[in-house]
């Protein structure tokens, strides 16, 4: 794991002051790097039977198809509101200062489906709490929550104290 | 290709009325449609020495990575403004109606590499040319620009001429 760390540049003072940046630019451009995040979290789910993998807008969308392919599974977006066209379901949370909504397609989850849920940065769990509402709301079975970096002292697995975790980095 | 066809889903009057919204969500989530398309990419451009596959936000995000990872290339983000954390250079383009832009990292390419470039759609060519000229701007080569599904009705290949241009599927 301390190889792929160190592949994670710290960008001081971003988004704003005083703030470390995990940016993860670094790793993806890495061919070993990107292929050994995808092999490590296909690898912890791979006796899952997952038939589908979520990734929600717009980094998630950057790890959860490629783990989805090479676990074999299909891949369904979350969405930011208006951008799926056909007939969805969406669920607000709430942010540090005030709320968001997101969006899934109703039928991008079958009843009974095993599903992978695949995110870049486990912070506080608010995001990825309200996306497993929405794919449980439809009747998926969720067999863990995957995270490239948790940044363990936001404390994000108590939001998410149904599921099991999985994260590739922590911090 | 009809194979892989017949998994898009027309939806009628999205995002206005009178077009017909060409959905890749339903070919995404089938695990076969998945592995078929990130595989026609990949052997089409697998003798091309790809270093970095580039994909731009956010429906970008989904193939291209699974493309590099097929490949046992890297992955370079090319984000909205005021996203991306370290060094960047930016580029505006024109929409229909007044301009955008976007932004990559300038170590998110290294002179020298060969750049396959992969977005979902290719309409009008627009956002892909500007992504183009960045790349090219950090000394990238560009092999080709590879899309899951071309309107050919658009022309967009007219907007990158200099390029070698791939479609999946082709309405």
């Amino acid at each position: 794991m301390n190889e792929l760390k160190n592949l994670v540049r710290d960008v001081p003072d971003f988004p704003k002051k005083g703030i470390i940046f995990k940016d993860i630019t670094t790793l993806l451009q890495n061919p070993k790097g990107l292929r050994t995040a995808v092999e490590i979290i296909s690898d912890h789910y791979k006796d899952k039977k997952v038939d589908i993998v979520v990734g929600t807008e717009a980094r998630g969308f950057i790890l959860a198809p490629t783990v989805a392919f090479n676990l074999g599974a299909g891949f369904t977006p979350v969405r930011k509101p208006g951008k799926l066209p056909y007939e969805k379901i969406s669920m607000s949370y709430t942010l540090e200062y005030g709320t968001d909504a997101l969006e899934i397609h109703k039928d991008g989850i079958s009843k009974g489906q095993h599903v992978l849920m695949v995110d870049d940065l486990l912070a506080t769990g608010g995001t990825m709490s309200a996306c497993c509402k929405m794919v449980e709301s439809l009747g998926g079975i969720i067999v863990g929550c995957a995270f490239l970096i948790e940044l363990t002292f936001l404390n994000g697995k108590k939001n998410l104290s149904p599921y099991n975790i999985f994260s590739v980095i922590k911090y």
